[in-house]
């Protein structure tokens, strides 16, 4: 079973799910103007860099033909601006600007409205179905890895609801079930926002993938007891010497892994891997809000006001505790 | 600066700091019946177990002193009667129904309601005075072992909100600072209940102590950039062999450290180390509601109502992964 989470409808609007309503509510909202679409995004009702970008593409075919709809004159400069609107939502998603730029230069040639439809659409869709191909044989190598009755563990949320379909973490569970192996996820719940509990659990169990959610202070209590054979995690930046940046929290998993001897993968595409930074050590860290921790989600706060709070986004692993990558090219080892 | 977690007031009545409402509200309420005592410790208005004790002996003094004020009559089987109702609250805190029992013993001998009424209280203040001194005696041993400039990592709250005054992880904290050291306190908010956000923040700020809250996940993060130079927690039980059972996410926290070579101390009374117990497989991990997980403090639920959790209470640490334990007589080596 997939969810469509992003999807032109019949009337060739655009049906994105609202993410920000689960794991409570299957809602789905209808963009069809350039603003629409660049406020789903930045309101985080589509997340997940390689969803945005399809989100980016697949909209800025329906802002434009919207526009054109009613009037077709000036059709290059109202492609122009849908396009600067959209790509604008979120400035520090490199997919996004990357996807409306590849959807601009696909039509850069063409000056008939219909043919930039077309080509637009064609693009988008295009776009959509190599994230999908990518994330398949993300899935494919990595299920060479999983043996039947394992147990893996995962933190945060890399699955098919930040990418479209199968995900890069969670894409080798799902080639395992779909391959009839029998598993048990541990989903950390990924503090202080919940992508774990809210995204992860939701979408493993909406697809019928057992699992177990734990707070992440209960990972090395789950390993000491021999219920995990396998970690696996996605990345936001991979740097040449294999280090790792990705959400806050895996560093310490991958420790927990390294002292009970459970193998620890990193999966992602090739994309994510950046030959010009040298190590984590180049890789700068974003700080985040501190009422993430103190108050968000919560009747009250949680913490007192005078309190200093730390809330880094992401933490490096260092190559050393990572045993492999899993890509769409194959396992690789540094 | 010290709370007045548990005192008499100008009445004679009992004034206990109500723990549910922190960080947000330092409300005190009025206690002078047997239920009303018990209905505080039950609701964890009152919490720790040193101070659930200390409220039961006082407790146990106030609510006998209003029933004999109004009919002096029948004393013995009233005595009985709120140390029944009391010592109920919470069958398996074994602080409480010590504390009765001693306060009980205290005065089998006498008849005279006047006697009796002063042993009480005065049995009643010795139990705290003794709690007191056991912390105080634990954070002067521990404070040999804190360097100026030094950075503690803690977990959960083993502080004095648990204990009347100075805690048993936080007693070496509080002797450091009194003793003009510079310190700063990395406390961990502990899921699901955020102990440390609502406690050890809160008791910490509240006492002028330089502390940062951070997610569980975060520890390794801040061990990794040279933050930490000690690990203080408390323990629930110690096995015979140093085996410590302490919140769910220690175990973690004694992994992270020993990666990182950071000393990893376990501070508590000698009446925590279970001769009895040999190891820690002896140990029974209470498994606790996962509606603490999934919808405790939040607006609405974090994680499906069909998601399998798992909520241990406590995890346990092996000895070999301790450095040392800090008791009252002294540090101690396994």
């Amino acid at each position: 079973m997939n969810l469509n989470l992003v999807q032109f409808d019949e009337r060739e609007q655009l049906r994105v799910l609202d993410q920000t309503q689960l794991p409570n509510r299957e809602e789905y909202v209808t963009l069809s103007t350039a603003d629409e679409v660049a406020d789903a995004i930045r309101r985080l009702k589509v997340r997940g860099a390689p969803l945005i970008g399809i989100c980016g593409a697949m909209g800025l075919y329906v802002a434009f033909r919207t526009l054109v709809e009613k009037d077709a004159s000036d059709a290059a400069s109202k492609l122009q601006s849908c396009a600067h609107i959209i790509a604008n939502a979120r400035p520090t998603a490199v997919n996004l600007a990357w996807a409306v730029n590849r959807m601009l230069a696909r039509v850069a040639q063409l000056s008939d409205v219909g043919s930039i439809l077309s080509a637009l659409k064609a693009e988008s869709l295009l776009i959509q179905q190599e994230e999908e191909s990518t994330c398949e044989a993300i899935g494919r190598n990595g299920n060479t890895l999983i043996a039947d009755g394992m147990g893996i563990l995962t933190h945060c949320n890399a699955g098919l609801l930040a990418t479209g379909r199968y995900g890069t973490a969670l894409a080798p569970i799902y080639a395992a079930r779909q391959s009839g192996k029998n598993i048990h996820v541990y989903a950390d719940e990924t503090r202080p926002l919940l992508q774990g509990a809210r995204l992860t659990a939701y979408e493993l169990t909406r697809n019928g993938v057992p699992t177990t959610l734990i707070c992440d202070n209960m990972a090395a209590s789950v390993m000491s007891q021999g219920k995990v054979q396998m970690v696996l995690v996605g990345c936001d930046r991979v740097a040449a010497n294999g280090d790792t940046a990705n959400k806050i929290g895996t560093l310490g998993v991958a420790i927990l892994a390294r002292h009970y001897g459970i193998p620890f993968y990193v999966c992602g595409p090739r994309s994510t891997f950046d030959p010009h930074c040298a190590t984590g050590q180049d890789i700068v860290i974003e700080q985040r809000n501190p009422e993430e921790i103190r108050s968000a989600w919560y009747a009250e706060p949680m913490a007192p006001q005078e309190c200093d709070i730390y809330n880094p986004s992401f933490d490096v692993t260092p190559h050393e505790l990572i045993t492999g990558y899993i890509r769409e090219d194959g396992i690789i080892t540094m």
